[in-house]
């Protein structure tokens, strides 16, 4: 049976503009990988009256209500109320949530005296499951009522995410009478509308396995998703596609069910027992960054100089006053010693460098968008020349991105030019 | 009169989480900045009859009605449809934004063919003013009907903000009888519970002008808006209230419509001529990087080490392995001889430091949050000790906004520890 999902955001903050309701976008993307259909997302203030008015609409056209935020202890646990009293339910003190809620202020908020409100928290509607929240302090809950099942999750996003992915998702998997899987291709070096171009006519024929495509800040994905009547069964649907994906897009794609490029690296690092350290101009420590967002990065990466003067990249990277004054900062020839200075002075096997223009002006009558990304390994060394277009963030970023595919190449044996 | 308006996002890729409903926060913005109430958003798909439905369930609710997206040749004009079939207009053919139409393709896209149903774009409600796009192809438009007023406005983010600031609010305006201006003022250093509740009675008191509090990433802003008749009144009504808070916050207050804490710090740099530079472990690199997502960065921004071992943060920045080997690499003494190395390795005239247990896992036995910042000015060094909470991602940006406060304390001559 298919499913209706309609999602109602609780917050007056979405309607000021003062935050973007990105919980929807994500809880979407997970009912669409289940399957089930969403046909509309509601905002509403955090006012009773709408609020109802709002969920007495959703309740006529979804069998499944899922809302985000007004649980916590100083909106009056608005949301509960609401929902409870549109389905006719009443709010009871849920113990073991509030030693829950205690014991999550002694662990991470020792410094701070828990007030009583925020024991509301564990007020919920009768006869529901509770939905244990593990990184933040309001629970969330679901019960179904007049053949609807209604979902309450927290509103920040890091708790809303984290309750859909291991509560929420679970929950619903139950429901079906399936299973989904899917499986998502990473792309680097392929525009979006290019990859779509290729793909357009594949994605309309196809029903089941689907193939959806989504572009992430320089980087492309291929989700294929699977309906089965069994995990086996999907999986083996998923293959062929794969296999189809990996000859048509073949080394641009550098990964399966991997979250990004750095991990990625992060990964082929570990596996072959190397360092990583960077050299920055342009990028001004975005790829330092992103390394080391991931956790246990310090396995792997030894450290970077972000050498924003000539002055620094001479004096800590070692860059040869000769080169900069005669191909200047932004070459060739910079970019190569400062890989090499990389690895020299931080003591990495591999070292990576990138220096630019990224904008708004032109540099050393170079143009907005000119970026050379540099690999060292050993004494070899490689540069990569690329335009990566004019707005400073993008150039900044998809200067990472390429910098990281060096060493992907490098380490998978590809070539890096 | 106070008005109230609803906005409709028409699109399927909203509903599949394929995108984000960007657009809705930034037309609440703005309508929060003109006085006017938004009680509703709603999403909806590429489907006539639900799109129908949720323009009914709108004029019931609101007297502007402001949609976004389904302008497009490929969706079959879905939006002026249903809007026009909803409020009893017929569609008739525009010609001036047809020759628009022809025109933009001819000077922005003249490698490609024009198709013929890019001409459907110019089929608008009889009656309608029409709102050109400068920046695409469809153009919006606007009409009173049934006492609603209707904007219809493209969904690509870039057009639709460009057609708000350079459309929609000098119309809205002109509808308003007054003028409304804000001043936000920007604070670190207070949390936004803290703030909120300090405020509470003051904000629930207030009518014109209003304050808000918002809280971004570790900053806090509180916004004041006046209406008035004139420029000048509404500016006078910011007065008083500006000042009051600043009795209130005092130093904590750091700026006044400025963008962030290193858009102040860099302001600061620049006119006292002095120079940054950065040791960064636990951060990763990300203060750098904050730093030089600054256009004209160069300036007072030296460059960075991003120091991830304790080979690096000896080698490079000249930590004794004493200091490392006594007191660890999270310490009070590890971050003033990095602040310290930051200035005389990158020959900065202020130097900062981040060092801490970003987690998930503790270090040297030191809990997850725990950071030390250090700031360095010619011999006299300074360090600060704070616990930032458990989220890795929170915590490294706490880390950033602390270090930076110690910039600017130390700049504006307030106490730095």
């Amino acid at each position: 049976m298919s499913h209706t999902a309609e999602l109602i955001a609780v917050g007056t903050e979405l309607l000021l503009g003062n935050i973007c309701n990105t919980d929807a976008q994500m809880i979407s993307q997970a009912l669409s990988q289940l399957g089930i259909n969403v046909f509309y997302h509601t905002v509403v203030g955090d006012n009773p009256e709408r609020a109802k008015a709002a969920v007495e609409i959703a309740k006529k056209r979804a069998d499944i209500i899922i809302t985000t935020g007004g649980l916590g202890p100083t909106c009056d646990d608005l949301t509960k109320q609401v929902l409870a009293e549109s389905f006719g339910k009443q709010l009871v003190f849920h113990e073991e949530s509030a030693q829950r809620i205690r014991s999550y202020f002694e662990t991470y908020l020792p410094h701070r005296t828990m007030t009583e409100n925020n024991l509301q928290q564990a007020m919920l509607p009768e006869g529901c499951t509770v939905l244990d929240n593990d990184w933040g302090t309001a629970p969330g809950c679901t019960f179904v009522s007049d053949g609807v099942r209604v979902i309450m999750l927290p509103g920040p996003p890091r708790e809303c995410r984290a309750m859909v992915e291991h509560r929420v998702i679970p929950l619903l998997k139950s429901l079906s009478d399936g299973v989904i899987c899917s499986r998502t291709l990473k792309l680097f070096g392929i525009g979006e509308s290019n990859m779509e171009s290729q793909l357009h006519e594949q994605m309309l024929a196809m029903q089941n396995p689907t193939l959806a495509p989504y572009a992430k800040e320089g980087e492309c994905e291929l989700r294929i998703t699977a309906k089965a009547s069994t995990e086996e069964e999907a999986q083996s649907m998923l293959d062929p596609v794969e296999q189809q994906l990996r000859q048509q897009f073949g080394d641009l794609i550098y990964g399966v069910d991997i979250p990004n490029l750095e991990t990625c690296v992060s990964q082929l690092l570990r596996e072959q027992g190397l360092t990583l350290g960077t050299a920055e101009s342009c990028t001004g420590g975005l790829a330092a960054k992103r390394m080391t967002d991931l956790p246990g990065a310090s396995q792997v990466f030894k450290g970077g100089v972000v050498c924003y003067t000539n002055e620094v990249k001479h004096s800590v990277l070692g860059v040869r006053q000769e080169t900069l004054d005669q191909y200047g900062a932004v070459s060739r020839e910079t970019a190569a010693e400062l890989a090499r200075g990389a690895c020299r002075v931080l003591g990495s096997d591999v070292g990576i460098s990138m220096t630019g223009v990224a904008g708004p002006d032109p540099d050393e009558g170079k143009p907005v968008g000119l970026v050379y990304c540099g690999i060292a390994r050993g004494d070899q060394v490689w540069v990569k020349e690329t335009r990566l277009g004019q707005a400073r963030d993008r150039i900044r970023n998809s200067a990472v991105l390429t910098a990281f595919d060096l060493v992907r190449r490098l380490l998978t044996g590809l070539p890096v030019e």
